[in-house]
């Protein structure tokens, strides 16, 4: 930085007010984590409440030279929002106005700290449909969404957040304020620089405006389980059901060790002797829904399923999605600690990486469980861990380690929906090789030259062995 | 270039043999133009068979300094394969291999000669469904599609070639091979190259292998033909077809002045009271097409629909598009040459845009005609002319820059599908502004920093008028 800490704070404190920047240790200490869990300390935090604002923000990042990382609800897995080298942590939450829901074109402008759920609640009313779900949607925010270019399980038949962005307002690391893409339904004018803002991790330019594509809510839908008595045979009943040609709008799978874990934690006993899981969702106008329940029911059966329930009200349809939300929060009762990946393989490619991940269990000897998104092959692996413990820790490296090379050599990719971050960054290279790094590199660089926008995510910016340290060492 | 002319031709025979390295004015003449109809003349043509051919090429041109322009069939609308300042013409037809069709992921992996026509029968042949449909597909290439981000009639429903592409291998301008993307539904690590090379015209890398996203295969589908007493009760139909929440496979529009052109030249009189027809078709289970033609129906005969058409077999749904494929032909019994703008607005504004068509027909006096994907909003609009009369050429020039500033002004793009090229690149300032400008040109610089590939394209490289007198004058 050029200028001393405590001037900025006095600019940025002048610039917008003392209730929208933030500088006390409890302030710091409330934006300094995110899901990932770990925690680094920023110098400040600023709530912008307009694009001006966050282009006024950079503008003097930019003269200064002082590190920015925006932020949504911090609801990231891979630690993306961290201010791991300090810096002024620039919240957009404020920014969550929906600006139009346009109804003939099936569009809408928002601002990026709309919550995503509520957007979502927003469009069915007037019977449009905005389907990216991530698990954090109550919570997380559109424009978080598009930093991460986040999934959720009705990516198997709609696809992620990325194939709803039609356009973006955006100001450059320059304080520069720049629109990308269109309003419409088409365009091809340019590179494509809406596509290469989604995903960029907020780390080639601080999103400030957001045009979505909707499509029509189906009239229609049902949520289904099935419990099987193993997990390959849960396996081949998925790989039928893809091949049947239908396309659920979720299909969800998840593994024992996650059966028991929830039933004990919430008491149920109705899958006791399952040895794997099934959640599907299926949609459309009534008679496909009948249809594709019907084929569904009929391929389970023949892969020997025990049980085959769907709701028939929306209690029973919540209950039975309270059941596959509750995995993530019930596996704390095994360990402190929870690594949580996000590895997708090709579809047919699922039993040979839910079998290797068992190897890595019994190998290396931690508790491990998979569940996800069996749909499109993109499984999430948790290794339930005391990360303060040096041998747990030692282990896990090691499982990470094995668990990605596999992942690469079976065709598949480190991260379908959290992104890279830090907690995958120290592990890009496997997957994007040099010259995919080199690439990406000279972008930033045409984007940010003095690199003030997120730095240290994305890229292997430590040698292997230090990036790995530190997601095992910021607790 | 640092060497000269005679030198690397003698180069280019070594590495390529000399069946595989023309040039001969008979062979440089004929891979000078393209579907733009302008004609420019290269020093050179190479048709490599491989990856490693491609990358052998692109150190040559890097090293040696010079142009390098890629090209498949030559079927694009914006000059974008053209050597309009000579060079190498890099003909890729000849990777022209299917390497993979993988039926149980829905993925396929194709070199970029690959005739998109051919690739669609051959996935349908297995109940897979590849959509993009752009109109030369019995003759164009994927890797042309991907580089101009080609669309179609379909994209209505089911989006454009970047919607589809996954991954791919592509050869930079340094002649290093990249892989980008992944083999799998869901990817998020790393900036989206794959998205950034989609629809950059070569500009960018040459790419040289494919892997492209399949659906599966609409069991049914149903050709229909509406036709309405006025371009207004056609507008009205279709902002209510898709208002209803049904989206049509297809919903394509055609004005008076192309049905006239087509029925004098195929000597018809079906729609002889037409004013304006509209071409749907719907896909989906049995039950669904049924629902949706019966909706079409009743929509439009609310709207004075003249006669309501379906194709109830293959030869009759054939004869509905041939009809359609008969406008651009059709047209040039009115002039020799043809200016084919693809503009997109959103969809609700397509009445007005049609109107300031037939305004500005009515005040430079030149036969224009619109029609195009009203579901989408991508209206091509038809300027015919003598270029070669400089009064025709100056109302053109008038009606390109009138009608441009009125698509932004009203929310759309100059190009929906057929990319800038260098028809457009005059124009980009008004949709792109500077600032967009400026980040791609630095996004080139960090890809391509001698220049090499596919130079004068995309980007406004001449002074306005200059870059406007190539499109009139190079015939």
């Amino acid at each position: 930085m050029k200028t001393d800490v405590e001037t900025v704070r006095g600019q940025l404190k002048k610039l917008l007010g003392p209730s929208r920047f933030l500088s006390q240790p409890e302030d710091l200490a409330a934006y300094g984590y995110d899901a990932s869990g770990l925690k680094f300390l920023p110098w400040g935090i600023a709530f912008p409440e307009t694009t001006e604002e966050v282009a006024a923000i950079m503008s003097l990042a930019n003269r200064e030279e002082f590190y920015v990382i925006p932020r949504g609800s911090g609801t990231g897995m891979s630690g993306g929002s961290l201010p791991i080298k300090s810096g002024l942590v620039l919240v957009l939450t404020r920014m969550n106005r929906v600006l139009r829901i346009d109804e003939e074109n099936m569009t809408a402008v928002v601002q990026p700290g709309v919550i995503t759920g509520q957007f979502q609640k927003q469009v069915e009313r007037v019977g449009l449909f905005y389907p990216p779900d991530p698990a954090s949607l109550n919570v997380c925010t559109l424009g978080g969404n598009v930093a991460e270019g986040a999934g959720g399980p009705r990516a198997v038949k709609y696809g992620v957040t990325r194939d709803y962005v039609l356009g973006l307002e955006a100001v450059l690391p320059t304080g520069e304020i720049i629109k990308t893409g269109v309003q419409t339904a088409k365009g091809v004018v340019g590179y494509d620089l809406t596509r290469l803002l989604v995903g960029s991790e907020g780390t080639l330019a601080v999103v400030t405006g957001i045009t979505l594509r909707l499509i029509p809510l189906p009239p229609h839908r049902k949520t289904l389980s099935v419990a099987f008595p193993t997990l390959e045979d849960a396996a081949r009943a998925i790989r039928d059901v893809m091949g049947s040609r239908i396309v659920p709008s979720v299909l969800e799978f998840i593994d024992d060790a996650s059966i028991r874990c929830v039933e004990g934690k919430l008491g149920l006993d109705i899958y006791r002797d399952a040895k794997a899981l099934i959640f599907a969702e299926v949609d459309g106008h009534a008679q496909d829904v009948e249809y594709q329940c019907e084929k569904i029911s009929e391929i389970v059966s023949r892969h020997g399923a025990l049980k085959f329930l769907t709701a028939s009200n929306k209690a029973e349809e919540e209950d039975m999605w309270r059941f596959r939300r509750s995995i993530s929060p019930a596996l704390f009762a095994y360990a402190p600690h929870k690594i949580n990946e996000d590895i997708v393989v090709p579809r047919s490619r699922i039993p040979e990486a839910v079998a290797f991940v068992q190897t890595l269990q019994q190998e290396e000897g931690l508790f491990i469980t998979t569940f996800g998104h069996a749909g499109d092959g993109n499984i999430h692996v948790n290794l339930m861990l005391d990360k303060r413990d040096p041998e747990q820790a030692r282990r896990a490296r090691i499982i990470l380690d094995r668990l990605f090379r596999e992942v690469v050599r079976l065709g598949g990719t480190i991260s379908g929906e959290h992104g890279v971050g830090i907690t995958k960054s120290p592990f890009v290279d496997l997957e994007l090789g040099e010259l995919g790094i080199n690439v990406m590199k000279r972008i930033k660089q045409s984007f940010d030259p003095k690199g003030i926008l997120n730095p240290g995510k994305m890229f292997p910016e430590l040698p292997k062995e230090q990036g790995i340290d530190r997601i095992f060492s910021a607790v």
